[in-house]
């Protein structure tokens, strides 16, 4: 995590001492969840390896809302920074290992380093983007746009996840996007 | 532009001097554009009063991404921060008053006065927030959900601004969400 932030905006080695403390490292299998409906989401998490996603649940439905791999910092969004309690769920969909930080040691680091200020504003900046993709993506009319967007944008994940949690973030149904991809392998 | 910032976080009086000075105040009439598809975007913009909408363009269609009203402070997310040509059209949908923010004065503020970086954390912790509410709101399947979310959520807009746009932003053709809001008004 240390890494990750110096890499944003450079802090010192005793902000880098104290993240190190704070954090703990996690081997979490597949399937298992970080985050319930209805928790108070204490923890945010930067993947080392593996996937993680998140869905809410309506009418008997999974719907995913965002998948994120190695490199990414994941949590509930809301239920983090708002402190109220989950609306959706998070799960790891590949055995994974996530460094783990608390949000109260997080507010510390704020308070007693200033400077972590600059890194946790650059963060959020790009983490806000990747938001306001994620709200752009869902809104394409055209599926075929969708898929070709998703694919520019996070195709990494393509052959790794299953087809399926892609088909719901993007809003389709698995039907749809096998159409689309057995259309598009077939100009290759 | 100064006053939010404020509340946010606490500014000395010497960098509200600085906000009042860098910032400037424009009245905007209905129809016009902000931003531009194309455009580097220079500016974020604190809406006094009056309501500003985003829009991408897709197959001859335009498709609301989001509706935003006083006291928020709006600029194509992504353009503004990642320095790229924006994608999406800025436009505002009442006459408006709005405080607009040179990127590059923001960022002279960041490195001038290191407490504002707190604020600027916390703003967008806040921002962050709202467009993964935006981006779940555009996924959640049943159109009645979508529409009772919105209503909660942004109910202020729904007598002011054009049934299009709402339409468009939560995804629904206008007959669904008229449809939706007969029914809903039987039922009172």
């Amino acid at each position: 995590m240390a890494e990750l932030i110096h890499t944003i905006h450079p802090i010192s080695s005793e902000v880098r001492q104290y993240i190190n403390r704070v954090t703990k490292e996690y081997t979490i299998k597949k399937g298992e969840k970080l985050i319930a409906e209805g928790d108070i989401c204490k923890y945010l998490y930067l993947i080392k390896q593996g996937v993680v996603r998140a869905y809410i649940k309506e009418g008997g439905q999974e719907v995913t809302i965002w998948i994120c791999a190695e490199g990414e910092i994941v949590t509930s969004i809301r239920g983090f920074f708002s402190r109220k309690p989950v609306v959706e769920c998070v799960e790891v969909i590949e055995d994974s290992i996530l460094i783990a930080a608390d949000y109260n040691d997080m507010e510390r680091m704020f308070e007693r380093y200033p400077e972590t200020n600059v890194a946790g504003r650059k963060l959020l900046e790009l983490y806000y983007q990747d938001a306001e993709e994620r709200a752009i993506i869902a809104r394409m009319p055209r599926a075929e746009t969708k898929y070709a967007y998703f694919v520019a944008h996070k195709g990494y994940l393509l052959n790794r996840i299953p087809l399926r949690y892609i088909a719901s973030y993007l809003g389709m149904t698995l039907e749809t996007l096998s159409r689309i991809r057995s259309k598009l392998s077939r100009h290759k």
